[in-house]
């Protein structure tokens, strides 16, 4: 059986997130349905990262075994035409036995995009997350070295997460805030992150911005351990699950043009 | 009275075109409803470029002449509210009694976006022209001369409109192409344009990227002044009115973040 790897682009809005639900339209199901089509059998698709309700995908990985005879640009071709116009298949490989979408990734990279203007944007270019008042990003990225690390982000999930006993360690390799005005780019990347993790997140740095939370504080919020310390859970068709790494499924030459756009003024940004 | 031009940003998909119509939703229309709203008075919006049917704008400019009590900004902030979600005002400033959208403008700016990929974008970001098969952009560089100045554009309009007697000259200052892969940007700046003008440009110059028209016929189509002789006419919705110049209305601070982004890649682009 080959294991193929796909890197897929999607709009959330339609979505009830990624995983598969009884009686709900998500992405793995269109996934899955178009693959049964093409494959004549029923495959399973595993991705890198679960996202939520409403939160957008430029570089989702997933990846599936089967074997076909098409070649892989014609396999892609054909799950795009059956896909909906909001999911599309960007980039497909032919990766090792052993490469797995979730368990193989090295890192995730999500953005969430802040329209940070006087007046409303319009529907076109990317959604986001639009804030009139005035915003200070220097206390921010003075909070951004208390998150950066492996901890305990219990405070930055949901409460009923934590009270089930999930594992709530990760590691954040690194937050920028990256100013374009009118945009402001959170741009964040780690290990995994908890289930409402980045929107959490988010709050809790919008607070740092309009000055109703010291940066020091930050440290504090993530020893409590506890959902309340934290902001509150910001709207999720701003975000964007941007990019996923592997060892063994190189994506440098179709990454996407914004994260291509993103990359460069990282440096820069803090 | 006074007089107030206007930045707008609106999506074209669900509009016929810019201009009032009869029993047809148009941006005008939507423009001078919610602005009857506000004013509690009727009044007229005049624009810088009448976009088509499907045609979508970044920095359309109007203005329209009345008077009213509250900050401009408190207007604004009013009119985006009833606004349709796909319209959305950017900026807004009080200009000269003498000041018309159309008849004070120094020069548009459209630009048309082309992905040439393998396989078909999704839909977030920026719509676009999706074309597989490979496009030589240097041909299409050696073109570009050919086309620059004040010309009779006959060639490049629908030609009931040479047939109506309407005047066909028009000044194109500059045509750059703006590849950043898997995007590239057609971005045209002149005096004004004729009805349907840069989608057929864009047809035209879309020939010579794949090798079906020599970069020297385009003199030729030109001199022609025959619609025959130019490509096929583009579709609207790849197609953006990215901004509009005037001497006494600066939108320097404002201007729209694609703008900003491809302002600076215009030098190196040929």
């Amino acid at each position: 059986m080959i294991k193929t790897a796909l890197t897929i682009e999607y709009d959330g809005a339609p979505y009830y997130g990624f995983q598969l639900q009884k009686e709900r339209n998500t992405v793995q199901a269109e996934l899955e349905k178009a693959l049964a089509v093409v494959l004549r059998e029923r495959v399973r698709v595993y991705c890198a990262g679960r996202t939520d309700t409403g939160v957008n995908a430029l570089g989702q990985v997933v990846h599936f075994a089967a074997d076909y005879r098409q070649s892989i640009a014609e396999l892609v071709y054909s799950l795009n035409s059956l896909l909906p116009k909001d999911i599309a298949i960007r980039h497909a490989a032919h990766v090792p036995e052993n490469f797995h979408a979730r368990f193989s990734c090295l890192g995730r990279e999500y953005v969430y995009i802040i329209c940070n203007a006087a007046y409303r944007p319009g529907n076109l270019g990317f959604k986001s997350l639009w804030i009139r008042g005035d915003l200070d990003w220097s206390p921010v990225r003075a909070a951004i070295p208390h998150l950066v690390g492996e901890k305990n982000f219990a405070s930055f999930t949901k409460a009923a997460l934590v009270k089930s006993g999930e594992r709530t360690i990760r590691r954040i390799d690194g937050i920028d805030i990256i100013q374009s005005d009118p945009y402001v780019f959170i741009y964040v990347r780690g290990s995994g992150f908890l289930h409402n993790m980045i929107r959490i997140l988010t709050g809790t740095l919008l607070d740092i911005a309009r000055g109703k939370t010291a940066p020091d504080a930050v440290s504090e919020i993530v020893r409590n351990a506890d959902r309340i310390s934290a902001g509150v859970t910001q709207k999720p068709d701003a975000l964007y699950f941007l990019h996923a790494e592997y060892a063994d499924y190189p994506q440098q030459d179709v990454m996407h043009w914004l994260r291509r756009l993103l990359l460069p003024l990282i440096d820069r940004s803090n």
